[in-house]
């Protein structure tokens, strides 16, 4: 029997499992800080290749980043009643401006009050939506394409590091548009291009499709998701895309001349995806012994490690790790210059081949005494770590070989962990299920990976959605979206038992 | 004579003029909240181009960027009382975390007090101590090298756009070492990344030396900076790094167990830059026409503006000018690839191009009918504008040529801003001074373009330095630094009349 890596399964305590590679691998912390936490070197090594390599995709589509005040005055707000009602219970509240001592004691001055409280902003939309004010007077001055690298603050109640923290990383694009069909096709490009970015990048695939009215970010037309599958057969909302009609424009005056000379409300939208997503990756591709990164956004791909012996060969052992990694620096692989790290540390070889492994690091290569004799070098995959005999899969390779294949290797890695998931969730979205008691069956307590359910419905709205989502509630369940690609419906409403009008999934959620 | 295309120039009003160039090269504009700044397309793509650059110097000494909570408990600070008397003046507080309606409008719920305050960080050496006292046990966890990308908030009364901002973009190095020594050492190797980065990317060239003790960081030991000569003659600090000793390591209990089994507290260091620095761009490149962005920073290196006429033959000038954007795209210059941009914005050709001079494109190519019957292109080099007769000096060069020239053109501007800089503030500085009348006389109100001053002193401490400040103070002079390359010191300390030890800058500062 295999001993892995991490001292928690995932089919023992999948919650408990998620906190320990989170730890084990370095990635992030308890700050000390309500809700807050640190992101170590690993974990933010990620966050730095999916923010290049997003940003890319931004820029690509036209996009230019920008960067809006952190703090928002209340006036800003209250100019919008529905979005401040979706945000005004977890808002950070900065009312002073300065402390003083008193009884040896730091505490506001009461003297250096603001007149105006500011909020810490959760969201952008009423702060872009003033500068874009400013910006629009002409038909000629849409579209307005932005986006914004931030930090924002929700002050939420229970938090979990990277899927729910107080502070988060993210980026927000915002856009305004001359027409509601301009902006609509913007909404679902970038939803497009959420949707690219997690299969090709993260490897993780993703239903993309419409969120119930619900489901709507406060002040929406329509919101758009994209959900990724955990491996505890749970959904995430991984990114959306919000279609926001004139609710901005209007509550903050972005208002333009069109080719008639007449005044009209622009269209805006808005879009995001936060550090959340590294919670989705480590849930869809880690395993017992850790997490397994993608190569594309691994932020070291290939890391070698010299078994060192504190004798005078060492030094052959080093110089012959640089010359592998400078060789190997000079390939290139998913269309970028391969990333290969040699750990010098001074801590055991041993325990440097289990924590890239609990990194996961996609390829470890060891380097001993007697490989720089052979002209070898012994290969681990993170993807394959163990034999049939349950023994670690540490295959000796000639340099030369392992040189010419590494650049596959990885691309093989890469699609294979994209397969993996991709066929957990094709094969874990039940289709079959038509009325709620069937629903209730498939999420019962006892099932213990009951995936998805994509069911029939008939769109109710007002009272009568809610009067659903309060019945899905009760079974711990929520709608996620309407898939774009979902086969038209049949049938009737499995909620109302009307004629069903599309096809929503049903799931768990994070 | 010349009509520059500023309605200000450096020589009229300085102050204006650089307020001027920010609107007009559509860089930052007041955001409506106090003190903070809304940072635009051409603005930001600068700071992002600073980001890249020094982002790969501060990971190729070592450093590894991780992310800190914004909010910092108001006990963190309390255990450092020099470090607060610093700070708590300026400090954004945040008390609660919820709003609520109350006579129709949003007011911070009373019920939802934090028990501690939270300051918004405005440094983070407290916040990041507590971290690395969780994680240094051991010498063998020494050093610890890492850097945190963020915005920061400090309360500033008087603000003005990229040089002091409430809240500015930066990033902070923070480490940990076993000795002094070698926390030292680091402390003067950021200095000198620093020194290279401006003086290489930025072509802004600087002094760099350390800080007289009355200008030290609060809690630091020993405070390093670099100081760049504006084109007023008033010095800018653009970036600093300090040696703290334990000062925080005593405060946040960072201790080690030494090879001997002892315990000792770290040592350590913090060194940032900021948004500031482009802030120092404009003073020291900005002509009256706008900005100069040396090409390392500029976001786009060559902009192709094609003169369209709404006519048949405009679809060729667009091939022709997109055919070149690839040609140019394909070349290196400066280490990396040529960023080139079509303008295909509905805008007049004419209005473009200003449009580009003033933001500062190193290069305008224009493309006209005549140009792509001719396999020629217009060219306009930023930093020689004007022919000799004072018109615009467009050169129509064949476009081969200049495709075979456009790395070296780029290079040659890099280069010859730079040097300009060098002779500027080379030849500005006087180091003839040796008493205050002399000093005083040197600093007079009538005098446009005072430069700077290097004179003997003997580094007096305590009151008698305060005295020496306040006696600068009356002149509108500062303290900059003590250049590490100036001459010994000799004869006596201008301000005491002692015997001198050093020779120090004292300048108008920004």
């Amino acid at each position: 029997m295999i001993k892995h890596a991490l001292s928690v399964t995932r089919d023992g305590d999948f919650a408990q499992w998620y906190q320990t590679v989170i730890s084990e691998a370095d990635m992030a912390e308890d700050s000390g800080v309500r809700g807050c936490m640190v992101i170590r070197p690993w974990g933010y090594g990620i966050w730095e290749r999916i923010q290049r390599l997003l940003d890319d995709r931004i820029k690509a589509t036209g996009h230019e980043n920008c960067y809006f005040p952190l703090f928002i005055p209340l006036s800003y707000f209250e100019k919008e009643a529905e979005h401040v009602d979706g945000f005004a219970k977890e808002m950070a509240v900065v009312t002073h401006h300065r402390l003083i001592q008193k009884d040896g004691r730091l505490v506001p001055d009461p003297e250096a009050k603001l007149e105006e409280p500011l909020v810490v902003r959760p969201t952008s939309e009423t702060v872009i939506g003033a500068a874009m004010s400013r910006w629009v007077q002409s038909w000629r001055d849409l579209p307005v394409l932005i986006n914004q690298w931030a930090n924002v603050v929700r002050w939420e109640m229970r938090t979990r590091m990277f899927l729910r923290t107080a502070e988060f990383l993210w980026q927000e694009g915002h856009t305004a548009h001359a027409t509601v069909e301009e902006a609509q096709e913007e909404t679902r490009k970038m939803l497009e291009v959420y949707r690219d970015f997690a299969e090709t990048c993260l490897a993780m695939p993703v239903v993309a499709g419409e969120k119930p009215e619900n489901e709507r970010f406060p002040g929406a037309v329509s919101t758009f998701s994209i959900e990724a599958m955990m491996q505890d057969g749970k959904a995430l909302q991984a990114g959306t895309s919000h279609f926001l009609g004139t609710t901005f424009s209007s509550a903050q005056d972005i208002k333009f001349q069109n080719s008639e000379g007449q005044f009209e409300l622009a269209q805006t939208t808005s879009w995001g995806v936060s550090t959340r997503m590294i919670g989705g990756l480590i849930m869809v591709h880690g395993d017992d012994d850790g997490l397994r990164v993608p190569p594309m956004v691994a932020p070291w791909q290939i890391v070698i490690v010299p078994m060192l012996r504190d004798q005078p060969e060492d030094a052959a052992t080093i110089d012959y790790c640089k010359s592998l990694q400078a060789e190997l620096a000079k390939l290139t692989a998913l269309g970028e210059p391969v990333r290969a790290l040699l750990d010098l540390k001074a801590v055991k070889a041993q325990t440097k081949r289990w924590g890239w492994v609990k990194k996961g690091a996609p390829i470890v290569i060891e380097v001993g005494g007697r490989d720089v004799a052979g002209g070898n070098v012994s290969v681990i995959q993170r993807n394959k770590l163990y034999r049939e005999d349950g023994k670690l899969d540490s295959r000796i390779m000639p340099r030369g070989d392992f040189v010419a294949e590494a650049a596959a290797i990885l691309e093989s890695i890469q699609q294979g962990l994209y397969l993996d998931a991709r066929e957990r969730l094709d094969s874990n979205i039940r289709r079959d299920v038509t009325d709620f008691d069937g629903l209730a069956a498939m999420f019962a307590d006892s099932v213990k990976f009951p995936g998805w359910a994509e069911v029939s419905w008939a769109k109710p709205t007002g009272a009568e959605l809610d009067a659903v989502v309060e019945r899905l509630k009760a079974l711990k369940l929520t709608f996620r979206n309407v898939p774009g690609t979902a086969a038209p419906a049949e049938g009737t409403c499995l909620f109302t038992g009307k004629p069903a009008v599309e096809r929503i999934l049903v799931a768990r959620a994070y």
